[in-house]
């Protein structure tokens, strides 16, 4: 390979969105870029791009519910959520596991309302699979750590 | 090789424990097994026992409070849910992925008090790693399917 090819790989690469570009060999940089974009989705209220990063048989573990499989269905619970005052989902990976196709990524989540004041704190284990070019959730188990309200 | 070790080969594979006969490549027998042995550790308030089945570094990640990091941590865990009444600890497996040395696991578990009444129902996901010869659960998160209850 002579050195304009390699200098246009470099290009092509620099040009990639995060999350593609990092690939299946450095998940935790392109699920740290997926969750940013998560956010980002959810900020906009855009429930059925949300409901696009998980994989099409994605199951949600939701507290205090269900289990919620499969994609039109995790549209609907984060459609509700959005609807029920959650204006914004902050999350913040703590650690990834590499496992080929695979990964598994532990982290803490921050929900805020409308007045941007936090609504809930929490901690999430999300099982990874890099399908169709992009790492989806797969498996999405979550809780808070506040204790219960008693209202 | 012979017959005679190929037999004596197959009469030791038969008579070691289910947890380990199944090994790294079949994990979703061992952990089925795993997890009746979690159940009956907890049956009988061994919290130590239960604890062992967890890696080193394990952390549950359980419902209305912080990461718990570690053994020792994860046997008072247990320990102080013992003495709040739950007694036993069903855990049902929905699904196992394989991925060599890990596995995820997903299930439904049922928690019973002494009259053996169901005090709650939930699912979870569990990160399990093959460390000394046998299946260890290494990430532990749940919660539960109930309503939250407001007393």
């Amino acid at each position: 390979m002579n050195r304009r090819v390699i200098l246009i790989g470099a290009a092509l690469a620099l040009s990639l969105p995060d999350a593609f570009a990092a690939g299946p060999r450095d998940p935790r940089r392109a699920i740290e870029a997926a969750n940013a974009e998560f956010g980002a989705a959810y900020g906009r209220g855009d429930a059925r791009a949300v409901a696009a990063m998980y994989t099409e048989g994605g199951q949600l573990y939701p507290p205090n519910q269900g289990v919620v499989a499969g994609r039109s269905a995790i549209e609907e619970f984060w459609k509700a959520a959005m609807d029920s005052g959650v204006k914004r989902v902050e999350l913040k990976t703590a650690e990834v596991e590499s496992l080929g196709d695979s990964a598994v990524e532990a982290g803490t989540y921050t929900l805020y309302g409308k007045d941007g004041t936090a609504l809930d704190r929490g901690k999430y284990l999300v099982f990874w699979k890099w399908v169709g070019g992009a790492w989806r959730l797969h498996r999405d188990c979550w809780n808070s750590n506040e204790p219960v309200r008693r209202e």
